[in-house]
């Protein structure tokens, strides 16, 4: 049997001969699914008493109760749910370390069937190479993944960060003449680079726009949200509050409501949904998505759990489907093939509980979740899974020798600290006056300090390295380290130790990626991420358990922002002040200064 | 000055620099229009004290009214309504006897800025090159114009009728690939054949699906509809009631409701609209649109006309509005471009009074209607139109002498006779004896019965005549003939004299189309339609002057059913019996019966 993928399923032209003659009664489907009701996210409304009849992965017809009288396998729903799958319109699949064949399996369980994924991390690390390594694995995962190609790669600029990728308006328009699953364009994060005109940055929105392809956005601040929408900007998942929700959807730009696991800085749903629910704005052009999860969140706070928390926030479960769905398929384009019921549609479905909990879910109508686990069907399909390039298992180039700590200062000195702070997204410029001392551990004690460092690992620099201090992160021994370190991947380590560092620096070497903790010279926890520094090989569940570990011991270093957060001290966009491997970067203002300066 | 059309606004990606400068006040707009409510289409809100900067012929933002300070132009709406220009997602253009340039007249006063149109009366007669001319005649209209490619050309076969155009799938797909705004297949009419996986119907869906097109669709008969959405179909204007309207909006299908002047038989909006008004569904899939205008209705029963009417029936105005503009540009996927006031998008604007009445409309920026009146600039640009090429002004290709009317019976026979009934759409088939007589005058005065013949007019057959007869048609004397006869377009007479309907069809000969009416020898009222025997070379408001005498003096003759009803006559794919110049048809055996039999 061949492998279960998106090319499972013929494409509709091939195939509108035989659903006709099936929804005409003239032929046999290959299932029919009884007892259903059904979930609209046409009408948004729950319709009693119907059938559903399937035949090559894709659906004839959804008929009242009790309409075929043949033979054809049955499935009995029992007066459950049944709904087409959910479409998320903007995840990273990188984010949750998993391959895109791995990726799957979560998303599946969750009742999840299309994912737009933006490849900007491993673009970041391996550029097109990378990006299209990715598309291949996509192409042989059991899920339907389009992708909106990376936009802002590097996020800033060689001045002031070293990158394994640097993608162009060019390469970016290649990606789109050579992949037809790249729908759009992925979020242009250098929002206020678009809004001041920025050559580079419209030169890429162009490539898209040029070729009918819709652009997705990423823009804080109500002051920037006209200049990116008159830049052709036409969606974005960063609507943090009730106002700029509202401003956004006024300026044409569909809105995709972010949920995150409720500890997160990610949960905006909530604040942003309320343009519907207070300030009764019409839901149409409203989506939900998940962005970024880690392999544990992912399998608990996935696309299912953001519908029902719209639920909460006050939509009715048939509108808050369609808004997990049909909405996100439309704003793509993709709505002939999935988001709905109608027919000719892809068989993705799902069964739910009244809970709105999946059940049951089928992929091109093949039952790949039942009962809340994966089939054998869809096992044997995750055992065999893409592998990808050997370039991608060596993207860790590190020099023999890397002094990971400053010089400790001999005078009275001043230093540009970095504060942290929960919830771990922005970082505090802190100046701290230094009087001399014996060693460091006298000044981190004094000072609630340890070291950070940025190491560049793309094998471009003469091995560049950046130290930092961190104040308040709470690390107290040991090191913890981690080869993804927005955006561009360099491995950035924290320690009060320079020998434990090391430790971890050659660990992650030794594992061509990963995130670690290190204690005595040990390290104690590692989930291993050898595909370009930034995915696992193993399964989704596996990787989950190894987050899990790591989560443990990281905490128990002390750490006081988790481990998500700390990824995020090297990306130069977000204010105060961050940490690349070209030394500390003050943001807005993005000039480099000194850790060390006179007192 | 360049003529003003779709192409005076710059694409896009070309501006957008200069777009999102503006929209941050670096630049200056070209345009504010100040003092306006907004009517957002995308939250279907009106949003109070607002002012638009245009610049480039596209929006640049919508701001809060007095924001601006600079010196720009300015134009006050003086508290009027600003919306996006109307949207009309399925027209046919020669149904109003104009140009499309022509057309763009009456469009604009109605304050429709888009349009979606179906030129299959032209590809009937011209094939190609018919749809091809009217293609660069869009181009040169002061309107945005896209095309639906026509699907079902000849409507039925070679064996039943004869026409000018035979499109084929390679031919569709031809046209799909020729012109980048052949956004969809025009509505695949042949719904039985498509059900019934009839080959060349299959095809021609492939052709468009294959290439990404969406397909629009026309269907009766609940019971076709899920093979219908089966095969690929994904929007219909047919919806006549509640219940096929709440089949199709279930069966994935895009409604668009069709309002028409409430004499006429196509204004079913009123009933389809019930399956949101009384059974809950979302309107989020619905539009409206006209379908069919003649040039006099068209100036009072536009598109805006329509909006009104979903008022009536039940919808919030901006719910209405966004029916007419938004949802018919996101089923076709442009609304990035049109349908709604989002950054970027094109300036077509329409100011409305508080009945929803349009006042002025701006088409890319430019003043096009101000006060109800258009403005010199469209009268400038409506007098320069295009000309079609030489050969669509020769399509009338008649022999020299042609027998208009058929032998009398000498003895006792049944005639297999045409029945017209109001609204005229379907026609009856009345078997009629006739005693013999002296001539053809006794029996028309007996049974209530007149000459109707059918005429091969694209040089294709040996002169093909077909003679049949009408009963309860009123006329009584002289002749009424067309060159409009849906949907081969050969000529249509009938008459109660020969000599009248020789008048008749040597006047259209001359004119190389039209409509026309005859009394005693005399053209008493003719429209001109020297274009492919449909379109009129003049504007639309003389065209509706013509139309409008030309509708008195058919009337004066004693027609039961309107001339638009007498062109379907030929139409034999619609019950019970059709007369093509093939000769009589029974639907939907089709099956050609002789017009005489035994008594």
């Amino acid at each position: 049997m061949a492998p279960l993928t998106r090319f499972s399923v013929a494409p509709l032209y091939t195939l509108t001969r035989h659903l006709a003659a099936v929804a005409s009664g003239r032929a046999d489907p290959d299932l029919v699914i009884t007892g259903a009701r059904v979930l609209s996210t046409y009408s948004e409304r729950i319709l009693p008493d119907r059938e559903i009849w399937i035949v090559g992965g894709r659906l004839a017809a959804v008929k009242p109760a009790g309409t075929y009288k043949g033979g054809a396998k049955r499935h009995d729903a029992k007066g459950g749910i049944i709904a087409p799958g959910l479409v998320d319109p903007h995840i990273h699949i990188e984010s949750s370390m998993v391959t895109a064949c791995a990726y799957a399996e979560a998303a599946l369980l969750n009742g999840t069937t299309t994912i737009f994924c933006d490849s900007h991390e491993i673009g970041n690390v391996m550029d097109v190479a990378g990006v299209e390594a990715m598309l291949e694995d996509a192409r042989q995962a059991p899920l339907s993944i389009f992708l909106t190609v990376p936009s802002t790669v590097p996020a800033t600029s060689a001045a002031l960060e070293t990158a394994g990728g640097d993608l162009t308006a060019d390469k970016i328009g290649a990606l789109f003449d050579k992949w037809p699953e790249a729908l759009a364009l992925g979020e242009k994060m250098d929002f206020v680079q678009v809004a001041m005109g920025d050559e580079r940055s419209h030169a890429i929105l162009a490539a898209a726009l040029q070729r009918g392809r819709p652009v997705s956005g990423h823009v804080y601040g109500r002051e920037f949200v006209s200049a990116y929408a008159a830049s052709g900007v036409t969606d974005t998942h960063e609507a943090i509050d009730r106002e700029i929700a509202d401003d956004m959807l006024e300026a044409g730009i569909w809105l995709f409501l972010r949920g995150g696991p409720p500890t997160t800085p990610w949960h905006s749903l909530p604040q942003a949904i309320r343009t519907v629910t207070e300030l009764g704005a019409s839901h149409k052009r409203i989506a939900v998505c998940t962005d970024d999860r880690d392999a544990d969140d992912l399998l608990l706070f996935g696309q299912d759990w953001v519908v029902r928390e719209a639920i909460k926030a006050g939509m009715s479960p048939e509108q808050a489907w369609s808004m997990g769905s049909l909405h996100g398929a439309t704003r793509f384009g993709v709505e002939g093939e999935v988001g709905g019921m109608g027919g000719g549609r892809r068989a993705d479905l799902v069964l739910l509980d009244d809970g709105m909990q999946p059940v049951n879910t089928w992929y091109g109508g093949e039952l790949v979740v039942e009962n809340r686990k994966i089939t054998p069907a869809l096992d044997a399909a995750l055992s065999a899974r893409y592998r990808y390039p050997e370039a991608a298992y060596h993207t860790v180039k590190l020099p023999s020798a890397i002094k990971l700590v400053p010089d400790l200062p001999t005078g009275a000195v001043t230093v540009n600290a970095i504060r942290t702070e929960l919830p771990g997204i922005t970082l505090g410029h802190e100046k701290i006056a230094l009087e001399p001392a014996n060693d460091w551990q006298a000044h981190f004690e004094r000072h609630g300090l340890c070291f950070v460092t940025v190491v560049e690992r793309h094998g471009k620099s003469a091995g560049n390295v950046a130290h930092g201090l961190l104040s308040n992160f709470g690390l107290t021994r040991g090191a913890v380290a981690s080869s993804v370190g927005h955006d561009s991947h360099n491995i950035i380590l924290a320690g009060v130790s320079e020998a434990d560092m090391q430790v971890a620096l050659r660990a992650l070497e030794k594992t061509q990626g990963g995130v670690c903790v290190v204690v005595d010279g040990k390290v104690t926890a590692m989930v291993e991420l050898p595909i370009a520094g930034l995915l696992s090989e193993k399964r989704v569940t596996e990787v989950a358990e190894e987050v899990k570990l790591m989560k443990t011991q990281w905490d128990a270093a002390g750490c006081t922002i988790p481990y998500m957060g700390f990824n995020l001290i090297p990306l130069s966009v977000i204010p105060e002040i961050r940490i690349t491997d070209k030394g500390l970067v003050l943001v807005p203002q993005m000039e480099i200064v000194p850790l060390v300066e006179p007192a």
